[in-house]
């Protein structure tokens, strides 16, 4: 089972933004709860030729986040829905099936929410579940729900994903977030 | 009528706690909503004695939210609901009735959501109201709605509460945000 | 001699401003240094009827800073530089002499610098000492060198200062972050 | 010549670390200055085996600092010296000389100053050049001085470089920003 960490030092940094599909939801083979999702944030800036707010370029963020606040988001949120995400910012290579080597940058989500700015929400407080680890150990605290970061042979339910060779070729159905770059 | 701010240079901040009161909603003579409620955010620490974490002294800010969102958050959220908010640190100065003078900060909120790390939410997605301003104009941007940091003589619900000694005894029901300290 | 704390779910900000007064430098009883001082961050906004840039109202913060980096803030900084202030909000409470309760919005800092936009610095790195803690034991990590946040009774600089009566009329030379409020 | 961007919405986010090598500085044909270097920030964890922190992986942020700052970040920055940068999010999509379209993650940099936790500084003022635009309009304000968003077609320095077949072999000189991945 995965074990709680603790951190220091890490980049934190809080994405506003819209979820670009339904969040994925996966379980490890210990029965532990991940849910993958994008989000697109759109900067606006203000065009001095006509006076008006126009639209940047969007930043967009695979983010990932753990547990049952996975299940929470796979059972709230869909894809358009407006979101805070507070979080880590973290740093993943991987090779293509080409063989080459790739990073990307990704978010290890700490909190997240729906933004009220355009919706109202119905919240329905769920009982923290057992399992031991921060989510059950109280009151709260934004940092504690991570995975690994200096590890990494964890249990990955992406990772488990058939290998490529058996799969219909173009399904990318699964995990597609371990073997392809965010988007 | 509140105009847009454009601002540069805020202190912008990233607060997750849980609401010490129901928020608070007026509405300017102008007709513009705005809500106040506080925020109680505590840290954890590991005891080394005990190897625990233990919670360690709370940090209470008081948040200001104004337009449409402030009757989302009035709608969807109650005391006690963990939050995601996100905002820009004010510094308000203001005299006690003895004539004291007090500073106080708070966080003029740019986008708030409840947290789903213990909770679900059924998201309601509202038409975007009329009437002008960053919140009617698309896509989004946090730093789009706040209050005027400059100015300071925009319509105020809150400083157009009847003197102290005009209040039914105890009331304390409005205008407690702008002649006391924030809690 | 102050221990290392791990903590989580602190409330993080980014403050960028202009130190008000020279940063003033103690010692702890055990020989921890712990220097103190204030940042101004002024925010700006776009007046439109006139088109221009103005000074919104700034924000105070007061900071405290420990151990090494409290030597070499104290060496390097002076009143009105520009400095990038990293650190997590904390919340004290005190009684004024009068009795009354009061509590103030400090800044504990994680990390600080000597801003780039208006000045060059030249940078003279300074051999780690020893003491133990995460400040000595490498690499990095901003959430590494703070104060304890659940304790309390640890050893206070400004915590021995002579008790008002002893002190010379109006001289508020030392203790005046610890019996006045912030600014 | 590059105008003052009014922005609303970006992603901020302040970063700790390393250069991971000497600044690299450019000027525009109109004469502005841009610099740009890689930092690397290392979180830390608890190892529960051992009871240690340890070092987690890296995360590696391409930044670009413009005008006046990026001058004195290339005058008072060196490989390996510690950072506090403060600045927001962006995203930049390319092709590769392979015809691959790629997209990475950058950060443009509003403020940035050496770590005073394990070093001095001797701040030197200079003087506000002219130019116009923010950073020339006086107090200042973190969010002023970027680069265009929504646009695009500004001078950049980077993108003038010879093409590959005219740059001597194994110059990877300049441009290694613009036409390869972030590292």
């Amino acid at each position: 089972m995965r074990e709680e960490m603790v951190m220091a030092g890490d980049t934190t940094i809080t994405v506003i933004g819209n979820l670009t599909d339904d969040p994925e939801l996966r379980f490890t083979p210990s029965g532990a709860a991940v849910a993958k999702f994008r989000v697109a944030s759109t900067p606006r800036f203000m065009d001095k030729a006509s006076g008006e707010w126009k639209d940047g370029e969007p930043l967009f963020l695979a983010c990932t986040v753990w547990r049952q606040a996975a299940e929470h988001v796979a059972e709230s949120l869909q894809r358009g829905a407006r979101v805070i995400v507070s979080g880590r910012l973290r740093q993943r290579s991987y090779e293509t099936r080409e063989g080459e080597k790739r990073t990307v940058i990704e978010l290890e989500v700490d909190e997240i929410g729906p933004s009220l700015r355009y919706a109202t929400a119905k919240v329905q407080k769920m009982s923290r579940s057992g399992g031991g680890g921060f989510g059950a150990s109280g009151g709260g605290g934004g940092g504690g729900g991570g995975a690994p970061g200096g590890g990494g042979n964890f249990d990955d339910p992406w990772a488990t994903a058939a290998p490529a060779a058996s799969r219909p070729a173009g399904s990318g159905g699964g995990g597609n977030f371990d073997d392809e770059p965010p988007f």
